[in-house]
């Protein structure tokens, strides 16, 4: 196996977006004690394993997880094609953008709609839907495509650890081959280090050509207790980092943080209504209640969003003396 | 993404153990060709994905897959316990060494062991187990351990490969969590880019300790059309040269070679009784019929282990003057 031998250079500060204070301290501390040849704590190159959750934590979740939106506008772009769905729920409820409904529809509600509108199509023929949504929709708060609403400080994180000899993955709820649509461009994360929930597909040759047709079928949930299932699956060797922002977070930090030798488990806390969003112990998308009563005496450490990070998204004006 | 813009300096062979011929030159013409800068056949670095399937092209897998000899030894080592299994077949056949009865069980028997002696366990102790086995058992014609009879014309062609800024995949019917224990050190695979069959585990908190459990249920079975479904799943890029040796890797080649630009499939024939094994059409390990019915009207190369290959195993002496 190929090890990069050579130590990286430190720029003087790789994480300009984020304050000085105990969550800056405390990842460059990690790192430090890691990288640092000869030392007890010193972890191998192919050891450098960090998993990210996506949706809350590498790009904003709020007012809705962003797949879900994709979901319900195509549950408008295909409703001509099924005149059944304005009396049947839960798609009458996405017509009617009946959100309580929705709700309470839940995550079977949202599985039932992500079979009518996610399978019976080739995977390529999915990316290519996918592709052309990201390209086009925008978000109802900032007025920008989707994929602007990522986070600038944990862009600089990914930046970080790699610099540092760490393999970065994204583990997160949301469906793999939607994320696999942008995670390259995004964040560096190219498609074999995205885990996610999958479903069903079948190969098949048409007219000669092979295909993956996606089926009706859910295959995978990687969240709550799926995600060290979906680590041990696609990863195959315990991660040394793990950070996340939801209690569908909490079991991967409990297995990442629960290993032997040097571990860093971080949790961001949406508390900047000002900025982004605030929500947490109450909230449908990304409850964050647990974590935060645990997060101290499992030694895991918590973001503010509103102290701990001097810029939240890319497109701000980057500050003066930072 | 890190993409490495530096030219790799070409050794003057870097595949000694290759015949000339056919065979070495088209693997060295495709290289060639999509790494030249400015050729139309030019493909980037990060589209640059290899799969390898591994017993019968990585590997041997005769008198029977190495991951069966591995069962059948773990039968017998947990025979004391089960003393139903000496009149319950298919244990009692493998507990009598009677492989016509256990030819004729097929897959589902295989299974059946498979449940019975590779679950109800953590990943971890299996991990344990699996190396404890590895470390101690012999190959019965070659008496060396399972992971010295490994192709050296395969290891010179993954390391060729890597220094062409491929990623190189191991995507195979065997247990994904068998292959990682050795794929690294072996084969310098990491244990991220090892696709194969699945179990389905359960995570769990035992004792304040969070482990996974291997329960007796199969999750994906990664052999014929499973295997690209297995590369779209775990690796999310259509690779471009797929390289196996059985009809078990036909869909896996079909679905490689069947994309846009340049392609590479291979199949290697076992035809050298006298260094290793001979077999292809009636074999029912490893059966290669139809790939070698197909291979030349679909533009894949078919390796002849006796006339391309100067030396098999890496144990064996290099020949002088290569």
């Amino acid at each position: 196996m190929k090890v990069k031998q050579t130590l990286k250079k430190k720029t003087s500060n790789p994480l300009p977006s984020w304050n000085d204070g105990k969550a800056k301290h405390s990842i460059e501390a990690f790192v430090q004690r890691i990288t640092k040849t000869g030392s007890k704590d010193f972890v191998p190159a192919w050891e450098r394993i960090a998993v990210f959750d996506n949706d809350g934590t590498l790009w904003a979740e709020q007012p809705f997880y962003f797949q879900g939106l994709f979901i319900f506008d195509r549950v408008r772009a295909l409703a001509p094609q099924h005149p059944e769905w304005k009396d049947k729920q839960p798609f009458k409820a996405v017509l009617e953008n009946d959100m309580k409904t929705l709700d309470a529809a839940g995550m079977p509600g949202l599985v039932e709609i992500i079979m009518a509108t996610h399978a019976g199509m080739t995977t390529e023929e999915f990316e290519r839907v996918v592709k052309d949504w990201l390209a086009t929709a925008r978000h109802p708060k900032f007025n920008k495509p989707y994929t602007d609403l990522v986070y600038q400080p944990m862009l600089e994180l990914l930046d970080f650890l790699r610099a540092n000899d760490f393999k970065t993955f994204i583990v997160s709820g949301g469906g793999i081959e939607f994320m696999r649509t942008f995670s390259e461009k995004v964040y560096g994360v190219p498609p074999d280090q995205v885990v996610g929930s999958t479903i069903i597909t079948k190969y098949e040759v048409r007219d000669g050509k092979p295909v993956l047709v996606r089926e009706a079928k859910m295959d995978f949930i990687d969240d709550n207790v799926g995600k060290p299932v979906g680590i041990n699956k696609f990863i195959g060797r315990r991660p040394i980092a793990a950070f996340g922002n939801s209690d569908g977070d909490f079991q991967m930090l409990e297995w990442v943080t629960g290993g032997t030798g040097p571990r860093f488990g971080l949790l961001i806390h949406h508390d900047d209504a000002a900025r982004e969003f605030a929500y947490d112990r109450n909230s449908g998308v990304g409850k964050l209640d647990r974590g935060l009563d645990e997060a101290p005496k499992r030694g895991w450490t918590v973001v503010s969003m509103k102290k701990d990070w001097s810029r939240i998204f890319p497109f701000e004006k980057k500050e003066t003396g930072t």
